[in-house]
């Protein structure tokens, strides 16, 4: 089953905008607890919850190739219909980025990827190729130094639009989409109102601090859907303790439904 | 050892400005040769040639967990006082750009890398951290697709041009350097104006046909030196028959001796 089809079903199942990302930070995790243990507890925990999983490669290689392992362990675990976002943030040339879509989609088996824009087309089209697939790229990041580059004005426009605007005239095939963090709510309005129907990845909510009803406000689209709500770090050490799983889980169902209070009224007729 | 003073000592005693990237792809290898199997071949046949070795990532990610663990084995064989970058293109928030910098200085032992500076200064700062090591932010890269971003005035200057002046700025360590690419010869030039001193990485003469003799002259520094000078597929593959190591060495000959014979007389007394 194709990315928009997994996503689309699976939100309305779970009634969830919520994206749960799999990002485990040793530091952070129970001990004596691995990582594919880990991650398997919180995906039993919240897999009727969410409408996504985010796994962030960074987490995984920062482990080495144990890590690696864990990560194809928990791609393994997640039920089949939930749809998994391998968030790597490659960026690469047209010969290596056709290296980086086939390690995500086929050795991986990611359903989608986030992607680094700053490379052009070519770095990208590998990727497009891949239609049953979907790509988000980096439009208008969470962070902090999103501004150095992403609000340079380009002939009286944040750079960042200018991104938007060439996502919507690659997307020949519809599998697009784009990164806009949830802690820069008026970019947000923006990038909305520049693609009213592409799927918006928007980590930020929860630890780093966006504002959740002006979030879901700005970042759904018309029939209150089409947004992929992320958050890692408030669900995954909601409790640090043996009852992580279970925190996990009342985190995850407290977001999916605030969320929901703020969606507009369709949603109740997905 | 540091990576600036390994990468002056082995340019010094090798006399090179060549950098051989390690992108090993099965469907251009000779049959049968497994990738670490290959690589080994080809350090060994052009380690008396170079100034640093260029493993690109992707090349080793599409091929699973194997392909990370002929990586390490590279790595591994690679004599120790030849610099080794890892052309990973990362850029992340800060929170998970550790945990990159984690995996490309301390699991893999990278003494650079390359890195994708769109998400700004907090997704570069734990890479800056490690002030021993190298890393290379992509500032005018070798592809077509390079204009579709890096070329938009912001200002009356392209991008590109910002993001140069902000490496500069942030060069607190002196650990920083710039990927351009060698099949723009005038950004290239302009770059080198900018950023006096600092390390180019340039990649894209060999198969992607960046102009050698111009490429020296605009990409060296007063001395002569502070350019690495980046070829994958035209060492790699001078033959895909038994005899690809000896062809890459006989390629990696000659084409050392062609930027040598460009540079600044200075080099001499090196």
């Amino acid at each position: 089953m194709g990315f928009k089809r997994k996503l689309r079903e699976t939100t309305a199942r779970n009634n969830s905008l919520l994206c749960v990302g799999l990002d485990p930070d040793r530091a952070k995790m129970p001990a004596g607890v691995g990582i594919a243990q880990f991650n398997r507890a919180i995906v039993d925990a919240t897999s009727d919850l969410v409408c996504a999983y985010k796994p962030n490669l960074a987490f995984y290689e920062a482990e080495g190739l144990e890590g690696l392992r864990a990560l194809e362990e928990t791609i393994a675990h997640i039920p089949p219909d939930i749809p998994i976002i391998g968030d790597a943030k490659r960026g690469d040339i047209g010969n290596t980025a056709r290296m980086y879509a086939r390690a995500l989609f086929d050795v991986f088996g990611f359903d989608a990827v986030t992607l680094n824009p700053y490379l052009g087309l070519d770095s990208v089209e590998p990727f497009i190729a891949y239609t049953k697939k979907g790509l988000f790229l980096l439009c208008r990041t969470s962070n902090p130094g999103a501004r150095d580059f992403q609000d340079l004005e380009v002939d009286g426009q944040p750079f960042y639009e200018r991104v938007a605007f060439k996502a919507v005239d690659w997307n020949v095939h519809g599998n697009i989409g784009l990164v806009v963090g949830a802690t820069y709510v008026q970019e947000l309005a923006r990038i909305r109102q520049l693609c009213p129907d592409m799927p918006l990845l928007i980590p930020g909510v929860g630890s780093q601090g966006g504002d959740l009803p002006q979030v879901v406000k700005r970042g759904t689209d018309k029939s209150g859907a089409n947004a992929i709500i992320n958050t890692s770090r408030a669900v995954l050490y909601a409790s640090t303790g043996p009852d992580f799983a279970e925190a996990a889980r009342t985190a995850a169902t407290d977001l999916r439904d605030s969320i929901n209070q703020h969606r507009r009224p369709v949603r109740r007729n997905v």
